[in-house]
């Protein structure tokens, strides 16, 4: 795993679990392979610019060689963002949920990067399928908080999921075939026990992760199960 | 129904299928209750601002009379836009599938209205439900349009389906018990005989759906089933 693309959505900087999440993964990730390159993209730092009808009517209207210096500089948000994803090997998602789904500064992102001939090409001649990803074999690791729980399948709040399943639907576009890895800590609101359990089982799942993904038997990481859940 | 929130979120301004749909439903609504009052409120043309670290810690660790000059400004999008949101009776919220969810601007609207001790109460002394909405009694109808299709209940697509669910699950924030009233328009990206016989059927399900909320004798019209889809 040569590049990891950290990216930070979550509104708080100081006492954001989900920064600690992925804090805690990165240090166990670099004492395992200290030389893989990580890239760092803060959403609540920078957020992404929502998609206008000019971003709509250029990426599905003109040859990017007929750009014009505006239409160009229109897409330049998305030109960086797609730029960055394409280089790396991991993605490693880092969200809370905010009402039952994205962040909207994480929603934004992926309407920048999924756009066609970029991150995905659109042909009518094949089907009922028309769309095709680009970029292929990276892997996808989630790590979020949520303020409830009871969230996973077969449980009661399964339904008022639309985090995890959501990125889930969209991973294709960015070069993930595999289901991703999901890792949780649950009952935020709550501060109970439930919430410090899920909390201390989430630190030891990241701990089982990254021992799992840089296994230098050279394991296929994907077809590991470690502690981590996969949707 | 005295007064209507139109919620419009489409990037388009022009050959906006959404926008083409709630012109229609307004337009039917118009001829039989003149009287209803539109505000409308387009969040493509002014997005709301993400959610910040700042006020997350004030709309959870500052009661409102304490509020510093910042923290008011900081607040006014969410004040503004929640007290639209609770004036009105009727919520007509017209939005593409983005990237099988809310466009980003919608999602960050969710983020400024569900607001605690405005939309909802939270009180860990009521056990595993500590959240109580605090509005009440309004009727909401999405008007969707979606690329690809077959996203409905039972069908091939349907979890890949995060627009009209999520919203669904947000809906208590919003006053809404009841389950909304959808009407979408199909295989838009595809342009084929199947989006011409989706929208066709679209126009039809808005004008039953008018009759059914507007009925001048008074039917309950969220326990009619009209032609439009429940969730």
């Amino acid at each position: 795993m040569k590049t990891i693309l950290e990216l930070q959505c979550s509104a708080r900087k100081t006492r954001s679990i989900t920064r600690e999440l992925s804090a805690f993964f990165l240090q166990e990730w670099s004492k395992r392979q200290p030389k893989t390159r990580i890239i760092c993209r803060d959403l609540s730092n920078t957020p992404p610019p929502f998609v206008t009808e000019e971003w709509i009517a250029t990426v599905f209207g003109v040859e990017e060689a007929d750009y014009t210096q505006v239409q160009k500089e229109l897409l330049a948000p998305s030109d960086e963002l797609i730029g960055e994803l394409a280089t790396v090997d991991l993605i490693l998602m880092v969200t809370p949920m905010y009402n039952y789904g994205m962040p909207a500064a994480l929603k934004a992102w992926f309407d920048q990067v999924i756009r066609v001939n970029k991150t995905f090409s659109f042909d009518l001649a094949r089907g009922n399928q028309p769309i095709e990803p680009i970029l292929s074999g990276k892997t996808l690791v989630i790590l979020s908080s949520r303020g409830e729980g009871d969230f996973g399948l077969g449980e009661v709040n399964e339904s008022m999921n639309h985090l995890e399943t959501h990125i889930s639907s969209c991973r294709h576009f960015l070069g993930v075939e595999s289901e991703p890895y999901l890792v949780h800590v649950d009952y935020q609101e709550f501060g109970d026990t439930r919430f410090r359990a899920s909390k201390e089982q989430a630190f030891r799942d990241i701990e089982a992760l990254v021992f799992q993904l840089t296994d230098p038997n050279g394991h296929n990481p994907t077809s590991g199960t470690g502690n981590a859940e996969h949707i």
